[in-house]
C-alpha cells in the first residue's frame, strides 16, 4: 500500500494537470478560432490574453506546490502504476524545461507568436517576406535561446528536435535523409525519364460547394464521427485535439484542385482517429494525445498515402468520386485516377507534392533550419537560400516566396524542429504496413472493399490507445519492433518502380 | 499626489483585472466556439475546462491580494480619477458578489450551464421539454439561491434583475408594463380590426447563399468594419464583443423568412456597434464593454426597428434587395416592404415577432420568471403556464414547445431576469430618438440617403464611448434626461396608427 503522502501527492498532481489541459483546451480554443473564425484584425486582445493565459500556464508548472508533489512522486516512482509515473515523468520533463525559461520571455514569446501569424497570413496573401522577416528573426532567436534552456548539453538543433520527436539528433537524421536521397533521387530521374502521367484532369473545375459535399464522404468511408470531429476550413490545413471526445480537422480547396482538398481531409482524418483512438483514461492528464510528431504523422502518412494513394482504395473511392463529378471524370477510370494521384514530378508546394518527392522539400526544411538555428544563414537571407536548395534538391526554380519560403505556417507558428518528423512519419508508416501484411494477410481486399476498420483497428492496438503513455522510439518497437528506414526506401522502389512501368 | 501605496494599488488592480480580462476572453471563444464550430457530442471536455477557468476567475475575484487591494483603494476612492474610481467600485462589486457565492457552487454552476446549453438545443430540436426540465430545475434553484448572495435585502427576483439592469425592480417593471399593455393591447385590437397587410412575398424563396450577401450589404450600410467584425450562423443569433476590436455576431437563415435574417443582423450590428464604439482606454478592465443588457439593447432595437423598420431607411434600402431578388419581389415596391415588415399580429415567435407585440412577449417571460423565482410555479408546469399566458396576452395558441416555452435560450445560459431588458430598451430607444431628433434637424433626410453616420455619431457620442463607465440609469439621464416611457408608448401610437390608417 502507498503511504498517505504519495496518495495525497497523486490526487495534487492529478488536480494540477487537469487545471494545465484546461488552460492548454482553452489557449487551443483561442488559436483554432484564430485560425478559423476571427475577424482579420483582432490579434492584439488575442495576444493579450494568450500572454495571460499561458504566463498562468507557467506558473503551474513550475509553482512551488508543482515542485513539492514531483519531489515526493519522484522519489516513490517505482511504487506507482505506469499511467501515473508516465505522468509524473511528463509533468518532471515539463517542469524542468518551462522552468528554465524565464517567466516574462515565456510570455513575450506567446505574444510574439500570436502576432506572428497573423503577420505571416498577411505576409504569404501579399508574398511579402520583408514583413514577416523581423518576427521570424526574433522567433529564431528565441528558439536559439530555448534550445539552451531545453538542454545545454545538446547542440541547440538537437534540441529543438528533441522537442518533437524524443532522442532524435542531426547525426541519425543527417545518415536518415542522406540514405533516402540516395534512393530518391536516382528513381526520380528515372521517373522524369518514363512517360509522363497525365493527371490533367485533376484540374478542370471542381465546384468547392461539391469539393465539401466530397469531404463529408471521405469522413464517412475513414469512419470519423462527425459529432466528435468537426471540418473547418483555413490557409492552411491542420489538426487539432483537445481531447479524445473533441477533435477539429481543417481543409483548403482550391476549384481546380481536386487532389488538394481531398488529401489534405484524409491526412488530417488520419491525426483525427490517432487523438480519438486514445483510451478515456488519458484524458486531462500530462500522457494525453498523440505522443510525438513523427508517430502522429505517421498516422496521417498512412492514411494520406499508403491506403489513400493506393490502388485498391482508390479502386474503392472513384467510383463514388465520378458520381459526384460525372462531367468532370467522364473520360476517366480508376486506373487513370490512381496514376493521377501518384504522379511524381519536381514541385513547388510540399502540402501539394507527391509520395516520391516529399521528402526531398523535407530535406530543403531540415537544411535551412540547421542554418537558421546554428547561425550559418540570417533570417534575411532565407528566400535566397530556399531557392537555390530546390533548385539542388528538386530541379526547379521558384518564381515568389509565396510558393517558397513563405508557403508553410509551421515557422510563423514558432515550430522549428517539427518539419523532419513529417519524413520520419512517412518511414514509420512504411514499416508499419509491412507489419501489419504481415498480421494481416486479407488486408488489401478489405481495404479494396472499403472497408478501413481492419487497418484502424490494427493502429488503434498497437499505437493510438496508448496516447502519451510510451516514449515514441519505445510505442513504436512496441508494434514493430526496431525502425529500419530500409522499409520506406523498399516500399517507394517498388511502389513506383511498377507505377511508371520501370525496368532493370 | 497619491501616496506610494495607492499608486501600487492601482497597479495591482489593473493587473487584476487584465488576468480576469483573459479569462472572460477565453471563457468567452470556448463558448462561442460552443456554439457556432464545435462538433456535436464536445460538451464533457469544455464543461471541465469552462469549471478550471470559472474557478480561476473566482480565486481572482476573490483573493486576499484582491481584497488587500481593493480596501487600500476604497479607502482612497476620492483621489482617484473617474474611471479608476468606476473600476475598483465595479471590482468590488463583484468582489461581493462573488465573494458570497460559495468557489464549489459557483463552478458548478458553470458546468451545468455548459451542459445545459447542449441539452437545450437538442431538446428544442427533438421538442422534447422533458430533456431539458431536470437542467433548468437546478439552473433556476442555483439562481434563486444566488439571489439571496447577490443581495440578501432584495426579493430574490429583484436581486436578479439588479444583475442586468442596476436598480431595477418589480415595482417599477409592474408599473413600465402595465402602462405598456394599457396602450399596446388595445392598440393592437384596433389593428387587428384594420385591412390585413400583406407580408406574403417575405415568404417566397429566397436562397440562403444569396441571403448571406445581404448580410455582408447590411453590414456595409451599418458601417461596421468586418476586419473588427464576424457573422457567424447559429440556432439563436447573438453579439459577443471580447474587447472593442474583436465582436462577433451571428444570424440565423431561413429560406422562407427574409425579414428574419435580414433584422437579426441589423439587431446584433447594433449591439456590435455599441461595441466597437467603446473607447480603447475601457479594455481589459472591469469597466470594459457596454454597461448594462437594458441600454444594450436599446442599442440594438434602436437600429432594428427605430432605423431598420422606418419608411426613411427602408425607401433607401429596399432598391438594393430587389436586386439581390429581382424575380421575388419583382411585384413590390418600397412601400409595400415597408409595411410588410412592419406588419404587426399576435404571434408565436419572440425574435421573430413585430415592435407592437413584442413587449406582450416579453411580459410572458416575465411573468414566468417571477413565479419561478418566487416558486409558485415549478419547472414541472411552465409549458403549461407558457401557452396559457400567450393565450391571455396575445390570444393565441402555442402548439408545441419548440415554438414555445423551449424557444429561446436564455434560461439555458443561465440568464433569469434578463428578458425584462428587452422591453425598457425600446423604451430607452424611443426616447432617445426623442432626443437626436431635436439635436440633429436632418436626420431623416440623411437616414432616407443611407447615411447612418450622424445616429452612429450621436450615439457614439452620448452612449457608446463611455463603456461601462457610468451606471445605466445615470448614463441615460446625461443623454437623455429622466426616463419616461411614454415616448416609447407614443413612439408605437403615431406609428401603427399611420401604418393601419387608424381613426380617431
Amino acid at each position: 500500500m502507498m503511504d498517505q503522502s504519495v496518495t495525497e501527492a497523486v490526487a495534487k498532481l492529478r488536480e494540477l494537470e487537469e487545471k494545465r489541459a484546461a488552460l492548454y483546451h482553452a489557449m487551443g480554443v483561442v488559436n483554432y478560432d484564430a485560425l478559423t473564425a476571427a475577424p482579420k484584425d483582432t490579434a492584439e486582445g488575442r495576444g493579450r490574453t494568450m500572454g495571460v493565459l499561458s504566463g498562468m500556464e507557467y506558473e503551474l508548472t513550475t509553482g512551488a506546490e508543482t515542485v513539492a508533489v514531483l519531489d515526493v512522486l519522484m522519489a516513490h516512482i517505482a511504487e506507482l502504476d505506469e499511467q501515473t509515473a508516465r505522468e509524473v515523468q511528463l509533468m518532471k520533463k515539463a517542469n524542468e524545461q518551462i522552468s528554465r525559461i524565464p517567466a516574462e520571455e515565456y510570455t513575450a514569446y506567446s505574444v510574439l507568436v500570436n502576432d506572428a501569424q497573423s503577420v505571416w497570413q498577411r505576409a504569404k496573401n501579399e508574398n511579402d517576406f520583408a514583413a514577416f522577416e523581423p518576427y521570424l528573426e526574433k522567433i529564431v532567436a528565441y528558439n536559439r535561446t530555448f534550445a539552451g534552456y531545453y538542454n545545454p548539453d545538446m547542440k541547440p538543433y538537437d534540441a529543438l528536435l528533441n522537442e518533437y520527436e524524443e532522442g532524435m539528433t542531426m547525426e541519425v537524421l543527417d545518415g536518415f535523409f542522406e540514405n533516402l536521397r540516395a534512393v530518391i533521387v536516382p528513381l526520380l530521374r528515372r521517373v522524369m525519364a518514363a512517360p509522363a502521367i497525365d493527371d490533367s484532369f485533376l484540374h478542370r473545375s471542381y465546384p468547392i460547394e461539391k469539393q465539401r459535399v466530397l469531404s463529408d464522404m471521405l469522413m464517412e468511408v475513414l469512419g470519423i464521427d462527425r459529432s466528435h470531429c468537426s471540418i473547418g476550413e483555413t490557409e492552411h490545413p491542420f489538426t487539432d485535439g483537445f481531447n479524445n471526445k473533441d477533435v477539429r480537422i481543417t481543409t483548403h480547396y482550391h476549384e481546380h484542385e481536386l487532389a488538394s482538398s481531398m488529401y489534405s481531409v484524409i491526412h488530417e482524418g488520419g491525426h483525427a482517429i490517432y487523438e480519438l483512438g486514445c483510451e478515456d483514461r488519458f484524458n486531462y492528464t500530462a500522457a494525453a494525445g498523440g505522443v510525438s510528431m513523427g508517430i502522429h504523422e505517421s498516422q496521417s502518412r498512412f492514411f494520406e498515402n499508403i491506403i489513400g494513394r493506393s490502388r485498391a482504395f482508390i479502386g474503392f473511392l472513384f467510383p463514388k468520386i465520378r458520381e459526384m463529378f460525372p462531367e468532370q471524370l467522364a473520360d476517366v477510370d480508376a486506373e487513370m485516377f490512381y496514376r493521377a494521384v501518384n504522379k511524381a514530378e519536381p514541385s513547388l508546394i510540399r502540402t501539394e507534392s507527391d509520395e516520391l518527392t516529399y521528402a526531398l522539400h523535407i530535406m530543403v526544411r531540415y537544411e535551412i533550419e540547421k542554418r537558421l538555428i546554428d547561425g550559418s544563414l540570417a533570417v534575411h537571407d532565407l528566400p535566397a537560400a530556399w531557392n537555390a536548395l530546390y533548385r539542388e534538391y528538386l530541379g526547379i526554380d521558384v518564381p515568389d516566396d509565396r510558393s517558397g519560403c513563405l508557403q508553410d505556417s509551421h515557422w510563423s507558428g514558432g515550430a522549428i524542429g517539427y518539419f523532419p518528423s513529417y519524413a520520419l512519419g512517412s518511414a514509420y508508416g512504411a514499416q508499419m504496413l509491412h507489419c501489419m501484411e504481415a498480421e494481416l494477410p486479407g488486408l488489401w481486399e478489405q481495404v479494396a472493399a472499403g472497408n478501413l476498420a481492419p487497418v484502424k483497428e490494427w493502429l488503434r492496438e498497437h499505437i493510438h490507445r496508448y496516447a502519451s503513455l510510451y516514449a515514441p522510439g519505445e510505442l513504436f518497437e512496441r508494434a514493430c519492433g526496431k525502425f529500419d528506414a530500409a522499409h520506406f526506401a523498399a516500399y517507394l522502389t517498388d511502389k513506383y518502380t511498377a507505377l511508371y512501368g520501370l525496368k532493370d
